[in-house]
């Protein structure tokens, strides 16, 4: 190969093909729904049974995939203990949400019967199990560091919660609203798929060794933690977070241009904003900032407040640098006005993504072959070691 | 981009630039030495040094290196907890132990104060602690699966040892012979370090998200625990552990070549066989063959006969189907006479492909650029949800 071949960062490389999505500058598609539709008209366990079963479900599907998934709720007594001993490590900072639920997904693995089984039905099944479990995951998680008791996802839990709503329970301990049940619906919704990005590709190059599904999404979360990645949401909360502090309540507009520019003027990288693929902005953005937007109106002043500084910041970036908002962006906002900790929205994000990851890795199973690519040597040349 | 230039499985595709490694038809080296000359001339220490700290070390400076790395070797209570309330999963077969250690390494980051830390320094203390408690978690785990005594690796260990006898030491209870522990040192230098491999690709695609040092190498060992990857050491001696109970412990010849036959027209996989880069032989299997048979002469007939149903079955692989060996064929036969069990071969590989790794993951952070292809949609075309 020439030299001219390298392509940092794999950008623009075709690494293989999918059936489960389309990102293309026009559209998002998750098997041949388009996310606006979806978003709009399907719910996240329809676009669940989608993405992990190849098409839309029958309403008789549908009711045997929600009831299995509900049965799945539950968290063996060794992962409740790791999530309580590890309590200290959060607290302390060593830890973050993130890292134990890789961890606690990592334990899954060695209690699920079929966790050796790569067939087309086991790889199913787990990943059944990893949608209804993960949320169980984050909810006690939190439910210990915030000391209160668990919410037991079977007998405490309400059968008939739906996906988003339970994850919201089992965190808070309390029934959410009918709005934020259906904002993080939608949310889950524009989380759950995107084909190649970087967690999602680290579960294909897991699972194009032959590896396990459960490993594939261990290294997948890994990934999604990274603030180039899913910890976007998180680094874009926190961003105006101290612009707030920094500035003060008032949003003056004078405030937040010198900050801007204090920002652009010290080379600061702006959290969720600019995507890889997308160059004219982000499909999903639009739509959870009308949704989060809402939400906040109903909370009150200082959550409008929050949007109309995110709206500023947004404007002054798409001025002075021409780059949009990714999805992220709005989604810190969102998580903020439902009350939802920080350090807890990328792995609320892992609550959706499981699906399509699991989806790629069934795929990649299906019709394997190993990714591995080559590299460029820029080392040194060949000397003796006894010179 | 032209339909043309999808290449499945990034196959021949340079996706970046790397000081580590050459991995090249005629040679491989680490950081400017060749591979033969590292295998004679230095040991896995040095070549770990090498790796992680990008020279090769001085005397005071290996020293100080050896040191650092021989403190770190304990793991705490809750790793050591995980380890004992593993076993049933273990002794059920729903865990192997990659999984186990891949949970354990998830553990580690939690307790690990430079965790979030990815700069330059905190990498590599986090490097180095890895280094010395992988042959640790690798040992309690193999220890307690045998229901002997833990070897306190602080106390009861020697801290003499080196990394290869130690963790035989750990694994068995016993001090390994000189032959046994310096075969453990030379594979571990063959196994540190391969360039863009589907592990060390799968942590830097993790650390390219500016994810942390620890969740990168929890995807890489899931990465390498697959047939196609590392997990081929296991792989090989199961078939021929196979072929052996199938032909009896005779090697007649027309059994064996009926055995190949066979595998031939069913188009059964042979493991241990092929690479992705190298077409003309793997140079890490030559050496490691030559060392393990010096080895299956002192410990008797049954493991020479072992190397020469090897030996047969490489010639007619390479007699009709011009396929060499690679270095996980020699490795499994290998470790099969030093009396490893068989589910260890795999972890073994990490704790030396763990030098690798890291210094992949840190030449990532120092100089990142996401690594985010892109796919080709194959998938149903566009349809409303409803209609």
């Amino acid at each position: 190969m020439s030299e001219a071949t390298i392509t940092r960062g794999l950008e623009g490389v075709i690494a293989g093909e999918t059936a489960v999505c389309s990102v293309e500058q026009g559209q998002l598609i998750y098997r041949g729904y388009e996310i606006h539709d979806l978003a709009e008209n399907a719910t996240f366990e329809e676009t669940a049974f989608l993405l992990l079963e190849g098409h839309k479900p029958t309403p008789d599907q549908l009711r045997r995939f929600t009831d299995e998934v509900i049965a799945e709720r539950p968290i063996s007594q060794s992962v409740i203990n790791f999530l309580r001993d590890v309590r200290p490590n959060l607290k302390a900072g060593t830890a973050v949400p993130m890292d134990v639920l890789r961890t606690g997904v990592s334990i899954l693995a060695h209690e699920d019967k079929d966790c050796q089984d790569n067939s087309p039905a086991a790889n199913l099944r787990k990943s059944k199990r990893l949608l209804a479990k993960i949320p169980t995951i984050i909810g006690h998680m939190q439910t210990f560091l915030d000391g209160r008791d668990l919410v037991d996802p079977k007998t405490g839990g309400d059968p008939k919660l739906t996906h988003a709503a339970n994850l919201l329970y089992l965190m808070t301990g309390e029934k959410p609203t009918a709005e934020a049940a259906h904002v993080m619906d939608v949310s889950l919704i524009l989380y759950a798929e995107h084909d190649y990005n970087a967690s999602t590709f680290t579960s294909r190059v897991i699972a194009g060794t032959l590896s396990d599904l459960h490993g594939a999404v261990t290294g997948a979360i890994a990934a999604l933690k990274g603030p180039l990645h899913g910890g976007a949401n998180e680094a874009a909360m926190e961003m105006l977070a101290e612009i707030r502090k920094d500035i003060g309540p008032a949003n003056q507009p004078d405030k937040i241009n010198a900050w801007m520019d204090n920002a652009f003027t010290t080379k600061r990288k702006l959290m969720g904003f600019g995507h890889r693929v997308y160059k004219n902005g982000d499909h999903r953005a639009p739509i959870l900032h009308g949704l989060g937007r809402q939400l906040a109106a109903q909370k009150g002043d200082s959550y409008v407040k929050l949007f109309e500084l995110g709206e500023h910041v947004q404007k002054i970036m798409l001025d002075k640098k021409n780059i949009h908002p990714n999805v992220d962006f709005p989604c810190g906002m969102t998580y903020f006005t439902m009350g939802i900790p920080v350090p807890q929205y990328t792995p609320i994000f892992v609550a959706s993504r499981i699906t399509g990851w699991a989806a790629h890795i069934m795929e990649q199973h299906a019709n394997n072959r190993l990714i591995r690519p080559i590299a460029k040597y820029v080392g040194p040349a060949i000397t003796p070691w006894n010179k």
